[in-house]
């Protein structure tokens, strides 16, 4: 997507560690219009696959599966990261383990919100290691919802999360591709 | 906010302890077309304000506040309560007390993204003591930013915190405000 590619080299920063820094339009401050972009595109590349419902993790993928779900005209389902006296007990949870904070932590999402009739789109910000991924695609199945997608933002290309998702036969788009961070300098897989 | 008075009534559960569940379209599962209207609301309520910035508070504020922000052609930045590695160390910070959950969290946002030129909305799900939503006021007069309106979705007017942001002089305007939660019953405070 040469718009998000533009956004990238003009506003991310490369820090140590492989971190892509793009928190002035994705992580932190959050430019509306250009997500709008994003929510096209993603419309675009997942207009053949029947989708009810968009499932993201909180906190940033809220922001990017909200506004593309203006495009496909359904409910967003958050998955949460900690307890609320919100949250139903009655929950479907995965463990997913965070290779960056190198600690396990459980997504949930209330059973009421999602359903064996649901056909689910996963929405995040970032894909890396594709632990958070596939503790949601592990939340649709314990739903017995079926995953017509996983859209991304960011695929950092030289993590397996990309070929992870792709060996469990998911439709994985990711809108940028990073593959290398090197020297700090950002290399494209795609253009 | 006649729709929103009819969501809760139809939607909301009420609990022990004042709680008022909304996660079927608020707080969990996100209805995006109401969300729509929530920010239209906003955009006449807080029509005759300067606003070049939509300020919130991580998970739940995210998605009303993208939604709005497209009503008021602004960015969004939401204010962190954990330390990330995405975070940059020079941030306006302010200590947050939870009554509910009975302890203190830092809110934080990066210095870049909140500055003396910004007139902030500050938008968020619910007020109840008003101590988060203080905590973002504060941010904003760290940055030297003005603070032209809160807009809450829904107040718990029975508790103090609207009072105390009308006591800074603070434009508040709650779309629902609940008089009481007693009995399990949902009484609203207007029509």
């Amino acid at each position: 997507m040469k718009l998000l590619h533009e956004k990238i080299n003009n506003q991310g920063q490369v820090r140590d560690g492989d971190i892509l820094k793009v928190d002035s339009f994705l992580n932190h401050q959050l430019d509306v219009a250009f997500l709008n972009e994003v929510g096209k595109e993603f419309k675009q590349r997942f207009n053949n696959e029947k989708i009810t419902k968009i499932v993201t993790i909180e906190a940033s993928g809220i922001a990017i599966a909200c506004i593309a779900a203006q495009y496909f005209d359904v409910p967003v389902v958050f998955a949460k990261k900690t307890d609320s006296r919100n949250l139903d007990a009655d929950t479907y949870s995965s463990n997913v383990h965070s290779y960056t904070k190198d600690l396990d932590y459980a997504v949930k999402i209330s059973k009421r919100y999602l359903n064996d009739d649901d056909h689910v789109l996963i929405i995040d910000d970032f894909l890396a290691n594709g632990q958070a991924a596939l503790g949601l695609v592990d939340l649709a199945k314990q739903a017995g919802a079926s995953v017509s997608g996983v859209g991304i933002v960011i695929e950092k290309g030289f993590q397996p999360g990309g070929q992870l998702l792709r060996d469990h036969g998911i439709h994985l788009e990711s809108l940028a591709v990073i593959k290398s961070l090197k020297n700090n300098e950002i290399e494209f897989a795609t253009n």
